[in-house]
């Protein structure tokens, strides 16, 4: 009677999901396709696989053991695609190391993780040798050498990561495990404080990879990924694992290309000559790449790129269509694995002009297959869908961070009420598409309404007198916040500016509409210059800091 | 210092794996695709996952608890897709019965299930009147009805489907629960004793759902299913879910056209009327579409469909290759969920003949994503990739059943040394295409060497004076077994056949290389007929019997 009734089933044969079942079916099916990193390697996933065994073995003969930790400072490589198989593989976590922190911050990072073996390019050594007296937990350095000389250092070196290879057998019965094992650490990078450590485990990984596929696969035509294309990261391999795109690659069998560090006309070079075809980057790079004057000789009509990382502007987007990309936004963040939404072209849009397919290219998207991606408003009832109507993305699916490493007061604060709350302001138009407006600190709550600071600066930033612009919310006792300009205004303008010609500028927006009415309660304060962070970003933040009346 | 290197994760935030997150994204992103049954029914997802809450409400108002066992007696239809969805989503089991048992197998597999409710469609009640003294457990009956008049019948209806529906609320808050609960199950046919039970949780499904999607999602132009085609099945839902693609249907968001009972020119009218361009279907259903006079006036040029079940005949294969049919093969079984390869094209061979193209269409195909497949010899050693070797497939990946429902031994025998045995015999070649020649019990192993009675008995039938013929293994002391052929000749030919002209028929092309030297052990045995099943198989289990000496 129970046999039949009873909920849950006797699983003893029902595999886990653990990251080696990705590599399996490719090795089989698609033996003899490519992996080439710059002009330095060029073998099969036969051999891929084969390098994958020997790199186990080479760890498991260091002492490295299940829930071991080895860490990685490369550039995007064939060796750190191995290190993506290979570490999670015999049950140890890969720590990628963000090479572009500080060397205090990378310091940290190793020491927080518990790093147990480094592998290390030898452009990085320059870092570890400052921080090389403090590190305390790792036992073991592998070199990770891409010049015919062997660099000088203070580091004792286990051996260089060929040469240790090639001495390691080429077969490795790998273990099975819990799939809820740690495969994978990194940290990021906040405005304030030491960075965060994120983790995801063997069953996430995959489950993200699956959930990718499904999505990019079944488009009809643009933004497709299938298994003829030619793939190469342009987002580095250390931030959330190149957004989990070399597992979708190696897990569809695709030619793939790594192409080291990202200088703008030998990421050109490798497009044109190892004729790829699907990439991800962020708009900063995209600009890069079209702005380089090699990128004319280049045929860029077969690329298609996901953009991500920060918004894509409608300008940069239209450049890009003008050259046959076929460009669209992916979203997500580092707690998500990372990506959640694609904003692929529905295939009625297919023949709209470049403009309007700009419009849809630019929005975040809609979700992947298993995200339930909901935007909510403070009370978490869901906004219509009416394009309009602001409230944050909550998120759950099954490849989210369970919460930040050894820091459990920020991870309750992320799973509010049961869902991933991202403190990204959209809206959602009747189609399905979302589309982000604000951060949740962007947005300025007046009167109960929410007001994007973005738009708001945008609209500010068309007066012709407006140099730059930045708007904060400022406190106020009857409308919770109102909206404070911080502006700077351009040098040869002769009109005098006052904050009367700016409100009244902005009011028109607002009588057409286009804006809250809201926005009446706007103030001014004209300023010499706006904070920036080191790399350049606006740090509202400081501006508040600085700004803003100290609460008691 | 545990925190860091433990295996296993605090998986609170991380959802299980259940079938209601395949339906969520498709009524966010496609919320106006259309649901198609027959002339009857026409409506959206939105409203699809308002029905399935109404089913829900139902079921529990009629008290349907988790564990419960929810029983369905219909032709393909809008009705048993919200079942597949429903049942399992309030944590009940879906038993789809299968209508084309005996009443006394249907009464066997009713009991044996323990089903609690049973829906059943009009034109069954026939069958429940046999039974109806002898059904113990079923509490309630729903009446599945497409006429416009109540059928007469000794049952007493809890109430008609669309009426339940209508007086249920369309929201329904799905619990979360365990991902290995029992989702589904039904019962396969073998050649002897009764039904066997299969059952499948909701990880399995989930999981095969994303596996079929990954692999037939991003092949490159042929056999590639997308959000655009239009599905309709033809392989009936009672059996293994229709192969599992409605849920992979739903996931993406497609069209969808179910048409009830499988009448040819209804089939035939659908893909016309509905632009159907994704299907799957037996080679005998196929073959009587096609040879339909209405069929000459269908377009079938942009219709995909996945042959199973049964091998297909290169002949069958060129028939629809000629009418613009892209079609390939599918394989698996009724305990494998069921799918497990897919024989699509490689871009390389789109360019090839029909000939070329249907010897791959035809063949088994490669494992999808996660399926770990092997094929092995009586040692498990894997046979060569060279086309000719021959082994059993054994399988391991996440959506295998489990063994058969309260069957243990039956379970322990299929789960050998922690591989799942197929029985089919098969060889791989270079390229990774799969080839099943025979079953296992087909195999005449003779001297340690495997040889297919079905590669035999296709050499023999080309023998002209051969009307039919079938082929046995001969317990042998000295070679193990020898083939033994039991042959029908043509009553109009003149010519003698002996044994003796059979065996150089035979022996010409083992010398030419077309078939182990080992056939020189031929016997020939001639019979007036061959015994075949009710279905119209030939029975060699029945052959065995009569032809061979009764071991001691």
């Amino acid at each position: 009677m129970t046999d039949v009734r009873k909920l849950g089933t006797d699983s003893a044969h029902d595999p886990q999901l653990l990251i080696k079942q990705l590599i399996h079916t490719p090795v089989v099916n698609a033996p003899d396709q490519e992996i080439v990193y710059r002009d330095l390697h060029r073998y099969s996933y036969r051999e891929l696989y084969g390098r994958i065994c020997r790199l186990a073995n080479v760890l498991v003969s260091l002492g490295v053991k299940a829930g071991d930790t080895v860490a990685v400072m490369d550039w995007d490589s064939n060796r750190y695609l191995e290190c993506f198989f290979a570490v999670p593989m015999i049950g140890a976590v890969l720590h990628t190391i963000n090479v572009r922190l500080s060397p205090e911050q990378i310091l940290y990072t190793i020491d927080h993780a518990e790093d147990d073996v480094l592998l290390v390019n030898g452009e990085f050594l320059p870092i570890l040798e400052q921080i090389r007296g403090r590190i305390d937990t790792v036992r073991q350095y592998i070199l990770l050498n891409d010049e015919p000389t062997v660099p000088e250092t203070h580091l004792d070196f286990t051996g260089e990561y060929e040469a240790l290879l090639a001495a390691a057998d080429a077969t490795f019965d790998f273990p099975d495990f819990d799939e809820n094992s740690r495969a994978t650490t990194f940290y990021t990078t906040g405005t304030t404080g030491m960075p965060k450590g994120v983790f995801f485990s063997h069953r996430q990984l995959v489950l993200h990879t699956l959930g990718v596929i499904a999505t990019l696969g079944t488009s009809v035509s643009q933004g497709r990924f299938h298994r003829e294309d030619v793939y190469m990261p342009i987002t580095p391999m250390f931030h959330v694992h190149a957004w989990g795109l070399p597992y979708v690659a190696t897990t569809m069998g695709v030619k793939q290309v790594y192409p080291g560090r990202y200088m703008p006309d030998h990421l050109l070079e490798l497009i044109a000559r190892e004729k790829v075809t699907f990439s991800h980057c962020v708009p900063t790079i995209l600009h890069m790449l079209l702005k380089s004057p090699y990128s004319a000789k280049v045929d860029l009509s077969q690329w298609k790129v996901i953009i991500g990382g920060a918004s894509m502007s409608k300008a940069l987007c239209l450049d890009a269509l003008k050259r046959g990309i076929d460009l669209f936004t992916g979203y997500g963040m580092s707690e998500t694995c990372p990506i959640l939404t694609f904003s692929q072209l529905l295939p009625e849009m297919i023949a709209d002009g470049p403009e309007a397919q700009a419009e849809i290219r630019c929005k975040t998207g809609m979700p992947l297959a298993l995200v339930d991606l909901r935007i909510v408003d403070a009370e978490m009832n869901d906004v219509p869908r009416d394009g309009k109507s602001s409230g944050e993305i909550v998120v759950r699916t099954p490849w989210l961070t369970q919460g930040y490493l050894k820091d459990h007061r920020t991870s309750e604060k992320l799973w509010e009420g049961g869902w991933l709350h991202t403190c990204d302001v959209a809206n959602i138009d009747a189609k399905g598409y979302v589309k982000i407006t604000d951060r949740t600190k962007d947005v300025i709550k007046i009167g109960g309404e929410w007001v994007s600071s973005l738009e708001l600066e945008d609209i500010l930033a068309h007066h012709p007198a407006v140099s730059e612009v930045a708007v904060i919310g400022l406190p106020d006792e009857r409308w919770g916040e109102r909206p404070l300009a911080l502006v700077v205004v351009k040098p040869d303008i002769k009109e005098k500016v006052t904050e009367k010609t700016l409100q009244h500028h902005v009011h028109e927006y607002a009588d057409k509409g286009m804006i809250s009415k809201q926005v009446v309660l706007l103030k001014v304060r004209f300023v010499e210059m706006i904070d920036k962070t080191s790399v350049g970003k606006v740090s509202k933040v400081t501006l508040r800091e600085k700004y803003l009346p100290k609460q008691a």
